[in-house]
Parts: C-alpha cells; sequence; structure tokens
C-alpha cells in the first residue's frame, strides 16, 4: 500500500488555495521557501534519524546528540547557510542540543551585555565554535528570584581579578543546559561584590573545561543533572550543576556594557540604560510564542490526521465504521486547538513586530511603551505556552490508546515541550507582573495618563463599563466587532474589579498577596483578549489566495467563541453577556466545527510539516497508519528474541514451581 | 545531616491527631496495618529498589521487572501472604507488570465469564501461577467498540474445535498488559460464528506459548509492541500484539458460563443472567477509583512536602525567603488537589459498599438498580482518572523547574497513570453513557419512575429547578446543605436544559450526536455533585480523633468550592447562584486556604507513605532536599566519565576547526 493517499478523499473536499494558506501560515513567500527546503533537507539525510531516539540509553542518546550537532554544523559550513537558513535547520533537526544554548543564550548574552571590546574578542570565537559557550544562571536554591543567587565574584584589586565562588550547596548552579559536558565556557551570573560592598547581580564569561583535554579547569566542579522528563525528548541535554571554589578570572571578562568595575575596585554605571535588558527580553519572549504555535500545530496535526483515519462505532451492518473527527465531542475539543495554533502564529508574528518598534523606540530614547510591551509579552509566552503543553496533551488523548505510544510522537513532544512554561520566567509568576501592571493601568485611569498599545482599551472604560452586549441571534457572534467588544468588556471590569478588592486592604502589598489567584484570572483575560484582538487585526489585512481568508475567518470564531464557552463564567459574572447569549455563542460554535470538519485536513497540511518533522505514525501524512504501526513494533529491542532475556531466571522456575530454588 | 527532619517546624504546628487520619484514610484499623506492614517489608528490602528504572534500556528494565515480580511471589509463598496481604504488596512494588493482567483479569474472567467445570479446571493452575494468562481483548483497529471487534471464533463441528483467527491486520490483538512476552495463555474476545451465523464476541481460552519452551505455538504470531510514554513508567509491562492462524482449541475452552455451544454447534444461552458482567464492571471501576485517590494524594504529598521546603522571594535583608506554600497561587492550585485525594477516596470507599449492595441485589435478582450504579461508576471513574492526570501534571508544574527532572518522581508517576483515563473505558465515551442514562432519567420524571440511588435528588426537580440559593455572607457558603443544593440544582438544571434541547430534534440519535459535547458536560456537573455529596454523607458519620473532623470539613468545603469556582459558569447560567454569591464563594475559598495551611504537611503525613513508595526525592519525609538532588544527579551515567564518549569524535574536531576531516 506504499503510496496511496488514505487521506486523498479528504484532501479532494478541500475548499481553500492550501499553497496559498502555507505562505500565510509561514509568514512570506521567503520564509516559507526557506523552511520548506531547510525540512527536506533534514528530511532526507539519514544521519539525522531520530525514530529510534525514545529506545537509546542516556549515554547513546547524548552521544547521538554530539554526532548530529557536528553533522549540522559541517552542513552548515560546506552549504555555506546563511543565520536564517542555519536556525531553522537546526529547529528541523528537532532535537534539544547545547548549540541551543550557545547560539540562543551565550552569544546574545555577549552581545547584549559586552562592551564593544568584549564583543570582539569573544564573538568570532563563538561564531567559529571554537569555543562553546552557556548560559548559567539558575542555582539549585533560585529560579524565579534572580535577585536572591548566592553565587559571588569578588573583586580583588590586589591581582586585578574577580573570584567566582560558591559558598553553600544552594548556590551549585544547577539546570544550564549544555553545562554539564560540553561547554568550554560559561556566563556565569553572580553577586558582584567589590569594595566590600554588594552591587547586584551580573554576567562573567568564565573558562570551565581545558580548550585542550576537556578536563574541567582547578576550582571547577561540573555535571550533568541527571535524566528528565520522558524518554529521548529533552534528555538528549545535559543540563549541568556547576560549583566553584575560589575561581579567578581576569576583571574584563565581567560583562561590562551596563556596569564596569574600575582597576581600583570602583563601580561605574555606564551611559548605556538599563532597559535596554528588557528590548533582549521581549525578543526572546517572541520566540517562544513562535515555538509554542511550532509545537502546537505538530500536535494538531498528528491528532487531526489520526482523527480522520481512525474509525469507530457507528456501523450497524459491518460496514465502515465513523471517522472520529466526525464526532462532536472530538470536533469541541480538537477544533479550537487547531484554531489556537493559527491564533498563536499570528500573535506571534505580530510580537516581531512589536519587537522591532520596542528596538527603534529605544534607540530614540523613548521608553513610554516599555512596560506595556514587557507586560504584553510576559502575558502572552505564559499564556501561548500554558495552553501549548495541555493542548499536546490533549491531542494525546484524542488519539485514544495508541496516542500513549512513543510511536505517535506525542509523548515526546510533550515531554521535550513543558519546560518552556518554566523557563525564561514561571508562568504563574509572569501572569502576576502582568496583573501588577494592569492594577497600575486600572489606579492611573482617571489621572489623564492615557494607556498604550495593547491596554489602550481601557482608556474606554467608561463605555465597557456599561455596555451590554448586542447578540439577539446566533448568526450576531459573527461579528468581529461584537466579540471584541465582549473581551475588552470582560478583562476591563475584571480588572477594575480587583482593583476596587485591593483597595479594600490597607496594606496593597497584603492585598495583592491575599488576592493574587483572582489576580492572575484577570491577567489571563486580558491576555485572551490581546490574542483575540490580533487575530482579528490579521483577518482585516488584505489575504490572497481562494478561499483562504474565509478559512482563517472561521478559526478565528472558533478560537473567541470556544474561549468564551470556556470561561463563561468571566463572561456571566460580570454581566459582559446573558446567559441566553452564551448559549447562542455555544450554538454558534456547534455551527462552526461543522464548517470547519470539511477542510480540517488541509488545514493541518497547510503547516507543511514532512513525516520526519512530525515524527508520529499516527500523523503520517499519507494515512497508512496501522500498517506502519504494526511494523514499528518489532523494531522494539524486546522483540529481539522470542524469548525474553529474564525467563530462564524468573518466568520458567515460576511456571514449574521451583523459585525456592531461583536465584533472585 | 541525616536524620535531621527539615519539616519538623511545619509538623509542630499540627492541629490534629495524624494517626488517626491514618486510619480514616485507609479505610480501617485492619486495612491500615496490612497496608503499613506490606509497605515496610517492600521498602526495607533491596530487591526492589526503583531509583534507577528511569536510566535503564527497555530490555534491563523489562528483565528487572521480571525478576521484582518472582522475588515478590517468592514472598509471597514463603511469609504465607493471605490475598489481601499480597495485593498490597504487589501495589507497594509500584512497576506495572503482567501479574497485574494475570490476577486482575485473567483470573477474575475466568471466575465471572466460566462455568464451575472450567473454573475448577482452570483456576488452581492460574493460582499456583503454573499458567500465566492475560487478557486479550482489544484489536489494533478497535477499542472502544468492543462489538466491533474483528478476530473470530469459528466453530468447526467436525473437529469440536473452535478455529480462532485474525483475519485482517486491523484484527491484530494489541495492547493486551503481559501479552508480549510473559503469559502462556490468554483470555482472547473474538466473534463467535457457529453453523454459519454470527453470534456476538465471547471469550475463549487459548494457550500462546509452549510451557517447555516458552515459544509460541503453531499458527500464533506475538511480541511487544514497543515503547510507550515515559521513561521507566508502564515500559515495564509488554503489552503485545497477537496475530492468530488458524489456531484451533478445545470446544470447551470457550467461556460459557453466559452462552453454550453445543456439541452440535448451536448456541445456547445459559440461565445465568446477563447483568452478571454489569457486576464486575461495577467492581473494577471501584478499585480504578481507589487506585486514582492513591496516585493523586502521592502526587500531592510530594508537591506540598517540596512547596514547604522551597523558599522563593519575600526576603528584603538576605534572611530567609518565603516558603512557597505560603503563596496564594501556590495554595489556590494545590489545597484544591489534596482536598481532590481525600474526595476521592472516599467516594472509592462509598462504591466498595455500592458494589457488595449491587452484588447482593443481582444474587437476589433484583436489577433494579443496576442501570444507575453502572452509569455513576462509569461516570466517577471518569471523573477521577480524569482529574488525577491533570493533577499529577499540576503537582509537577508546583515543583518548579525541579518538578522536571525524574528525580521527583512526578514525570513517572503522569506517565504511568494516564492509561488509566483510556483504559476499562475511554473517558469521554463513558460520559456519553453517564449522559444517556441521565436524559433517561429526566424524561421518566414525569411518569412516576421514581430515580434511585445518585439520581434520587432529581426527583425532587420541581423544587430544585426553581429553589434560591440562601447565601448572604460567606459564612453561608459553609452549610452543607446550602452546598449541597446548589450542587443538585446546578446538575438537575443541566440535564433539564439538555433535554428540552434534545427534544427539538426530530431525530433523538442526531440530536445526541449534535449535543453531545454539551452533554458530557451536564454528566460532569452530575458526577461531581455525586463526589461533593459522598463527602459529606461521609462528615456524617462519627469520626474519631482529635481534630480530625474539622480538618476534614475544611478539606470538603475546599473541594466543594473550588468546583464551583472552576465551573461558575454553569451555576450562573442556570441561575443557581448569583455573581454576588459566587464571589463571596471564593472569598470563602481564600479564608479556607488559610485555615488549612498550618496543617497541610501533617494532612499528606496521614497518607503514609514510604519513601520507598513516593519515589521522590522533592517529597522525602524529611525535607532533605538539596543534597540529596545533588546526590542523586551524580548517578546518572553520564556522570560516569568526566570527559564524556563522543568528545573526540564530535566535540573536540569543532572546536579544533578540524570538522572537514572528520568523521560523522
Amino acid at each position: 500500500m506504499e503510496g496511496v493517499d488514505h487521506l486523498a478523499h479528504e484532501r479532494s473536499k478541500t475548499q481553500f488555495d492550501v499553497d496559498e494558506m502555507k505562505i500565510v501560515w509561514a509568514g512570506s513567500r521567503h520564509a516559507f521557501e526557506v523552511s520548506d527546503r531547510m525540512a527536506r533537507l533534514v528530511a532526507s539525510d539519514p544521519a539525522f534519524r531520530k525514530d529510534n531516539r525514545v529506545m537509546l540509553s542516556r549515554k547513546e542518546l547524548f552521544k547521538n546528540t554530539l554526532r548530529k550537532a557536528a553533522h549540522a554544523w559541517k552542513l552548515i559550513i560546506e552549504l555555506r547557510l546563511s543565520e536564517e537558513e542555519a536556525g531553522k535547520m537546526r529547529s528541523f533537526v528537532d532535537e534539544p542540543a547545547y548549540t541551543d544554548l550557545h547560539w540562543g543564550m551565550f552569544i546574545p548574552a555577549i552581545k547584549g551585555q559586552g562592551t564593544e571590546e568584549q564583543q570582539q574578542k569573544w564573538l568570532p570565537l563563538a561564531y567559529k565554535m571554537q569555543i562553546i559557550g552557556c548560559y548559567a544562571q539558575t542555582e539549585l536554591g533560585h529560579g524565579s528570584n534572580v535577585q536572591g543567587l548566592e553565587t559571588t565574584a569578588t573583586f580583588d584589586p590586589m591581582t586585578d581579578e574577580f573570584v567566582i565562588h560558591s559558598p553553600t550547596l544552594t548556590s551549585s548552579k544547577w539546570w544550564p543546559g549544555g553545562l554539564g559536558k560540553v561547554s568550554t565556557h560559561a556566563v556565569v551570573y553572580a553577586r558582584l561584590i567589590a569594595d566590600g560592598e554588594q552591587h547586584g547581580v551580573h554576567g562573567f564569561i568564565v573558562q570551565l573545561r581545558s580548550l585542550d583535554d576537556h578536563m574541567p579547569l582547578p576550582g571547577i566542579t561540573v555535571g550533568d543533572i541527571g535524566m528528565k522528563f520522558g524518554s529521548g525528548a529533552y534528555n538528549t541535554m545535559d543540563n549541568g550543576v556547576l560549583r566553584f571554589d575560589h575561581v579567578r578570572i581576569p576583571r574584563n571578562q565581567m560583562l561590562m556594557r551596563v556596569m564596569q568595575v574600575t582597576r581600583e575596585g570602583k563601580c561605574v554605571q555606564s551611559y548605556v540604560p538599563r532597559q535596554l535588558i528588557y528590548g533582549t527580553m521581549v525578543y526572546v519572549r517572541q520566540t517562544i510564542v513562535a515555538d509554542a504555535s511550532s509545537a502546537l500545530s505538530r500536535a494538531v496535526c498528528i491528532a487531526t490526521r489520526y482523527s480522520a483515519v481512525r474509525r469507530q462505532f457507528g456501523s450497524q451492518d459491518g460496514g465502515l465504521e465513523t471517522q472520529v473527527i466526525d464526532y462532536k465531542t472530538q470536533q469541541s475539543r480538537l477544533f479550537p486547538l487547531l484554531a489556537s495554533a493559527y491564533a498563536f502564529r499570528f500573535v506571534g508574528e505580530w510580537l516581531k513586530w512589536l519587537y522591532t518598534d520596542v528596538t527603534q523606540r529605544l534607540q530614540a530614547n523613548d521608553f513610554s511603551t516599555l512596560p506595556e510591551a514587557h507586560a504584553c509579552t510576559a502575558g502572552l509566552k505564559s499564556l501561548t505556552t500554558s495552553a501549548t503543553a495541555d493542548a499536546i496533551e490533549e491531542c494525546r488523548k484524542l488519539c485514544g490508546g495508541h496516542g500513549y505510544l512513543s510511536a505517535s510522537g506525542l509523548p515526546e513532544l510533550f515531554a521535550v515541550y513543558i519546560p518552556a512554561c518554566t523557563y525564561e520566567g514561571d508562568n504563574v509568576v509572569l501572569l502576576l507582573q502582568v496583573a501588577r501592571f494592569l492594577m497600575k493601568t486600572v489606579s492611573q485611569l482617571g489621572s489623564g495618563k492615557k494607556p498604550v498599545g495593547t491596554t489602550a482599551y481601557m482608556a474606554r472604560a467608561e463605555d465597557l463599563l456599561q455596555c451590554q452586549c448586542s447578540v439577539k441571534e446566533v448568526e450576531d457572534w459573527l461579528k468581529p466587532s461584537v466579540i471584541l467588544e465582549a473581551f475588552e468588556a470582560r478583562a476591563l471590569r475584571m480588572c477594575v474589579a480587583r482593583a476596587q478588592s485591593l483597595n479594600q486592604f490597607p496594606n496593597p502589598e497584603e492585598g495583592f498577596a491575599e488576592l493574587s489567584a483572582d489576580l492572575v484570572e484577570a491577567a489571563i483575560a486580558h491576555c485572551q483578549y490581546i490574542v483575540v484582538s490580533k487575530f482579528i487585526e490579521k483577518l482585516k489585512q488584505d489575504i490572497p489566495g481562494k478561499g483562504v481568508k474565509e478559512q482563517l475567518q472561521i478559526l478565528c470564531n472558533i478560537y473567541a467563541l470556544n474561549l468564551l464557552h470556556k470561561h463563561v463564567g468571566d463572561f456571566l459574572s460580570t454581566g459582559c453577556i446573558t446567559p441566553k447569549q452564551a448559549s447562542l455563542a455555544n450554538d454558534q460554535l456547534r455551527s462552526l466545527y461543522s464548517q470547519l470538519r470539511r477542510n480540517a485536513i488541509a488545514l493541518v497540511d497547510a503547516f507543511n510539516y514532512t513525516d520526519h518533522y512530525l515524527g508520529s505514525v499516527l500523523g503520517r501524512y499519507d494515512g497508512n497508519v496501522y500498517p506502519k504501526l504494526y511494523e514499528e513494533a518489532w523494531k522494539d529491542p524486546l522483540n529481539d528474541s522470542v524469548v525474553p532475556d529474564g525467563y530462564h531466571e524468573y518466568v520458567r522456575p515460576m511456571l514449574k514451581q521451583q523459585l525456592r530454588n531461583a536465584r533472585l
């Protein structure tokens, strides 16, 4: 049956131009072209095989990752790939590796926090991978609270050096990727002590291992922190532990763009504004949102295709059973996730624009939009990563029992994705930051200070506090203005109610602590409004291609109305809509699912994922699931022999009632 | 620091008698004593070590499980353990193994579906483990739809045999635990064909492997289906694939308690009522609910202890930071899960009673309560397993980054638990069954047929449709009658509204399909009501022990009010409560969290779990987390050598710019 497209019938029903949708998904024709070329390059190279990953022991797995990273680097050099192409290629190799941290954290840290001189010294070495670096911030005892880091960097004016030291067990650096076994260097974050005084946490370039024989340098204890969630998954990464015993580095290895330590040990603030650091945060979080849409769309692609292949129940006469994608219970769980994938894609695209905007303003010394941009990216990072983690697991469940097999690809996708909810800011901590910003915004509403950016709608507080949803029949819920106003009113009213509750506390900080769980809910309402509004904005653009915009319109409505349904308590308790209107929204939602059904397969085809990248028997493009599942099973090492290892020692004596004599 | 109790301060604050609570949790003094003794037996035996499990290759892992199963069996014989003790011991070994299916499915199937004669022949062999059996029902193409199974058992009157055959690829048996590598026998479910006609799906005892050399018998293809979610976890189990090529078995190996095939090939219904099968289902699902409370309580125990150890933020002057358990955001996520663990424990206890009740009635030919009991257990199985799966992952997130380490125990607990959402009835399919029963119950409300058991409240439909919640201040939400009525009214009104919507469809089946997602929501509302009501009933009992009942009262209120908060949309849209009352419930919930805080550690101590059973560095009884995490890390195979395997081939050539010459 090789070569037969079992989903051809599904594809023949498509009502839009899939090739044009691929370009919308990729962001531009250029982006599509690069992405498509790199995906094929990786998929066609047997060196990047990954179907055996879950069966490898930790050591084999790790060695295999080292091999792939070297192979990728060789290709990058030989094919003279651009930075964009190289980045895309690495993402399609689809395996966490030390190179992620080298390119994604070590180099950006030096670029962002190093002086011109430091950049000129270190970047060429790093670009050529003559040194390999990681980003050593978190410690055994400290993650979210960066200011609580315990590692010290004490300036010694006698020798013009810093002494890097781990004073306690909990000060051990813990988690940095690439640290455990590979990195030769690290940007280490430590409390600066100079002149007997503390000067906050700063970054220091520290060499960890000899460039000759890779042995740790004197005073340095370094290793891997052990197995993590799942098989394969993030265990390809050498997340590490690192301790310093009075390790000395030259003064010029402190990253001094923002603050300098002089030869005499004086700390001098530079002319560079500290806010620059927020620009970097906006950048990193924007990439995380883009990654969320990638991970989510992979899971959705697998679950959607398999839901069209899988049939269960519904046949009385021995004929074909019903495709599970035709059940409303399946649709009501799956289609909102498909809609979310597109929604996150577009909000990620918008965040790219936001980063450019913020950067330009920073260069012009305009810091006015920074707090709002910072809150907005924090919130969207939290919202999209949490939703994606849950969605991957939901997609696994939507694949029934077979979703539990590693061959479905979903267990590993889940295990490898979920750290995104924790790194670069724990998702709950981030929402509290958003809430704090929103409470400040609300408190200033009367003051004449106009809310900017994604909080601009709050300027219409008076209207939004008293507006009445105009929906009278199901079709009314298709009007973007109606949806938008409902989300604006809900978010605003929740924020205002929380602000009023806060005001009843004599001590604002105590009030914030006491009400924090409720404040998180308000922050989520605001962030959901942002995603909905950016999807609606996207649809105001000119989008070419037959039927493309119509499909996106359906997805947008599903995204919004499903959120409304899930959080209907918010909308009702704030009086934004009535129970009757909620019920109409639900009716509309069901109707939208029916409309989407016909194009579901084409909408996941538009992600343009290769079977290699998907890494899922259930999600195969050709839908040829069962024969391939059967084939895969025999590859398990347990099937190397018909009678398993251990039978003679542990099973036969039991069957033969000879256990008493057996050596166990 | 060995021997120091880092949580002693927490324990000193306890306001109730923990030893008495342990007995409440266990169900009785006897149950506590057995459980405690077996837990210690397993924990103290190095043969049951499991901390290295996630690092083993599939083959090593599986062989290790065979060893443990044999060792356990040896102990059971040597110590002459009772069935109860043996069962407890196996559960504390805490590793899925073929014995689970042998004792839990193969033997019960023969007991439930075999004739007296068949039981006398097969059970003694099985009890002594002279044969090992599994339960071969699901196929590659069929899980939920048992009637759609494709395997055939054709009676051949010439030889007085059945011919067992797999006519298609999708008819391959797929998933049965213990099948892949160990079982010598199986109860195989197949379509009975006799006299040229189909007679439905029945069970057949089929020998799979030689008792001499363990080789598969002629016509039988059998193997393992490959890796599943996670490392360690369910990969200790040989879930299998099985194909038959015209395998012949004697006629008397069809399980004939309910229907017999005569020598002439006639099918004869026996006097035994088919409903007996539902009795077994009630039994199995009751054990699943009990298991849910065990898995959930383990996760909660880990997260609660670690939340008291972990400190982050909140210190201005270098002093101790705030324990994360003191943050309201942490409490509002963690404490409802702690409450759920107790809630599920008590509803599980009640299900045990229900099973006894159903059994007695069946014996007296009283089938009147069976449909309700069946719906109720289906719903509770679905509710508790879904909630537990989500809760384990939530507990992992509550442990921050370190929860992602295998050493936290939570990744493996999640991976090993989640199949419970799928086996013995997919959770969504089960809720649809509940919904169907509820719709029937509602439709009969006017007919004089009184709803029984957990649906008895529906008899008060008229009241419940118009009652008004009496809550005026926060304290009112502590009244059991108020809570109960709110949950009754919500469930009833949702059911009635769905029934009315259904009535608008000319074809009821089409209506049921179209509205199925909404029907699932009504079923959930009903099931949540059951759990709340059984918790409240439990508290009407006499519960000895200082402060024990007070703590359970707090947990009960947290369980109910948190559900109300999470599903407030249901309560508001059905007019059961007002927004103001919802807000008061939320205020009460915060106050309950504060009350629970002080006893949180003692409440998880009451589960009486050994450190061995918990299998978590984060959840250690003594709270000595950081030194042990540090110690664990070095045990990873990657740390066997300072310079990793692969450095010379794949890292050094890169650093030295000699990659072009390297062999990759």
